[in-house]
């Protein structure tokens, strides 16, 4: 089946990663892939615009399905191949309603860490003012402190408690994401633990970002965050 | 089971809508609901943020799990009442991998108009820019256009094939919203004969926003999209 499916993807998007773990935990090595270049627009190219219209990555094709938006593309591996790999959904109706909560939250995460981390990618120059990007830092402060909270509460050592499911699938990458560009791990003790704690299953090895690999340090934009 | 449940919901807002859609087609009538408005600023309220400490709404309680997120809870009660009232998830693989991804996309299409619909609301007056007010609506024009041609080419009435699916639960609200918002049904013939379609279905006309009904004209903010 892996050879059925094609991946173009960025280093160290959040979005690509979630899938690229999603298909180790399922067993799905040896799927066609692309890494390309957001730096030379690449994600941009016509080879990308025909799978993903919206010009981004990852562009994801399993078989004759599209599915580039990266938690789709995970809840349906995660349907299709139920029994193979890691089972990512838990049986337990509380611990799956607080998987899919966190799943949906991961991408308001996801959204304010890009709205400090890209401004000026973003904002054309004349349009940026100092107060929205302190606006955005306050945002993503509070929204951090909320997955703080979270962790502190959860009974269990995962996002939805006793077992690695799909939440963490979606939400790692962007935790990791947050220390990459310099978020305090003194500061946040309870997330920075479980970024450290994941770091080494064998999915989110096997998947790290090459470039994350080649520098281990990334900017300081989130440390005042 | 309704009994358990509490939905606090803000009338006509896309995410309300999409959980009390599906309570409907999942015959869970009779759940405990309270009626906040934007307006007063209730979703901002202590009742609200007790439950949602985002300050959004829904704010959604399923028994002890909370469940703000609309998607997830769309998803949470499909799987918790399979086999109660309508199946909202296709048995074919390849309208599955449809569904989620509509599902998803229905985020980006609710993101884009809201950058339309609320930028005053939302920007304060002295960083506001026509240009970016312009960038905005060149940005909502393509996503639905993309819209138009998804059910263009879907074979079946729904929007991910020949049944009803979580995938019209999610984004059916936010077309409803365009249209409300002074969307032209000429220019977007499809979207506009699928809105007009499913009004009917019992469950999308029980939830119908009330504010909705007292007047029937809403703005024209995205007549010329």
């Amino acid at each position: 089946m892996a050879q059925d499916m094609l991946l173009l993807w960025g280093s160290g998007s959040p979005p690509c990663w979630r899938v690229m773990i999603t298909l180790e935990e399922k067993n799905l090595q040896g799927y066609n892939q692309k890494l390309l270049s957001f730096e030379k627009g690449e994600h941009k190219s016509k080879e990308v615009m025909d799978i993903n219209p919206r010009g981004q990555l990852p562009a994801f094709k399993c078989g004759d399905n599209i599915l580039n938006e990266s938690c789709a593309a995970c809840m349906f591996l995660e349907s299709q191949f139920k029994s193979q790999g890691n089972k990512l959904t838990p049986d337990c109706p509380n611990e799956l309603a607080l998987m899919y909560q966190r799943v949906m939250e991961g991408i308001e995460l996801n959204l304010k860490s890009g709205l400090v981390i890209y401004y000026n990618y973003k904002v054309p120059e004349n349009e940026r003012h100092d107060t929205a990007v302190k606006r955005n830092r306050e945002a993503l402060t509070t929204e951090v402190k909320l997955w703080e909270g979270y962790l502190e509460k959860v009974k269990g050592d995962f996002l939805a408690g006793n077992t690695f499911t799909l939440a963490d699938v979606c939400v790692y990458p962007s935790i990791s994401y947050l220390f990459r560009f310099g978020l305090c791990e003194e500061r946040y003790p309870k997330l920075a633990a479980y970024y450290h704690r994941l770091k080494s299953r064998p999915s989110i090895k096997a998947s790290w970002p090459p470039h994350w690999l080649e520098s281990s340090q990334g900017q300081d934009m989130l440390k005042g965050i």
